[in-house]
């Protein structure tokens, strides 16, 4: 079936939202700690992670303007301090909560039933159930005019995850630790690694690595 | 293990991209189709698809200064106009065989075996064999200053899949049609759904939808 663009404009505007988020594609679930006023630990669930440069290591995140979770935003704006955190797939329900529109004082780290472990270096709080946790530091902010989204940059500055994960050639086998991925706004997901494939050259066809 | 930001700093050049961009998570793979200079067309896998917003719909695409792709982005500027095209977990091979550095007036479509098809809206081609094929229109250029890197903002234009992938709310499980996913430059997923959720509220833990 074919929808153009009147079809999309005609569609009720929660099932528009819904196919659009979906069709966006399954993507690695981010829970993102921060902290607040009154040191209130804070954390979020998103999908919109992506891979920016390796050198300096950084990643960026989207804020949409229609997202309750300002409050990641705004501590994050304010201490210039953050945390990415994996999940196992058997914490998808605590992780779907922390979705949940909580009260400003309220931890969803408390909330959901996951805990919040810091380090001397990043203010923020990471999830200690989390198998890969991920401390960042704000860069750069980026507003985007389309639609008021804003994309937020940050740089790694530290990397915590089972060594086992970690192949050679530095690849990281997410799907090892069975992390949890995610679809629109509430779909969850395992993932299942088919094979790794040599660097693609004209005239040859790839080998498969593992 | 933990790695800090000394010890990433440290690493060997290629071991640091391949970690950095393999953790970065699984996306949904994307070919992306141009159309260049003398119709030449044009097919490149890309794993920064985000969603910008639903009304109007709108994606977006990060370029990052070293890739090769810049065909692609060149293109797209040129003639604002682009198709997303999600494959089959056999494709695999085919998908990753775009990510090779083929001449200009080469066309990976022809290169790697699959077929470019055109309809009246759209100058750029879509990819046959695709189970998603989503035209889409240039909308806005963001220059991310802190390495360089590009966002490409574009609206949807039409959406052609299988309408028995769409549930009833709008929900579109692209796991039912086995659609590849992939992690950093050549590890490639496939994708089983675990659960859908109901809305997260506070003191309520949601129910499990499908």
């Amino acid at each position: 079936m074919k929808w153009n663009q009147d079809d999309l404009g005609e569609m009720n505007k929660r099932y528009r939202a819904t196919f659009i988020n979906s069709l966006a594609g399954i993507k690695t679930a981010v829970l993102v700690g921060t902290i607040g006023p009154d040191n209130i630990t804070n954390l979020a669930i998103f999908n919109s992670l992506i891979h920016i440069g390796a050198n300096p290591p950084m990643y960026g995140l989207l804020f949409r303007p229609d997202t309750v979770r300002r409050d990641t935003l705004n501590h994050i704006l304010k201490t210039k301090s953050y945390t990415l955190n994996y999940m196992h797939i058997d914490d998808a329900v605590k992780a779907h909560q922390t979705s949940a529109k909580y009260e400003s004082h309220e931890s969803e780290f408390e909330k959901v039933g996951l805990t919040p472990i810091f380090d001397q270096v990043c203010p923020a709080p990471f999830v200690k159930e989390a198998p890969v946790k991920i401390a960042m530091q704000f860069e750069e902010r980026v507003d985007i005019k389309s639609n008021g989204t804003i994309l937020l940059i940050g740089k790694i500055q530290s990397i915590e995850i089972d060594q086992t994960l970690v192949a050679q050639d530095g690849f990281v086998s997410l799907d090892k630790a069975e992390i949890l991925a995610c679809c629109g706004l509430d779909a969850y997901y395992r993932t299942e690694k088919l094979m790794r494939l040599s660097y693609a050259k004209p005239e040859i066809w790839p080998t498969q690595l593992d």
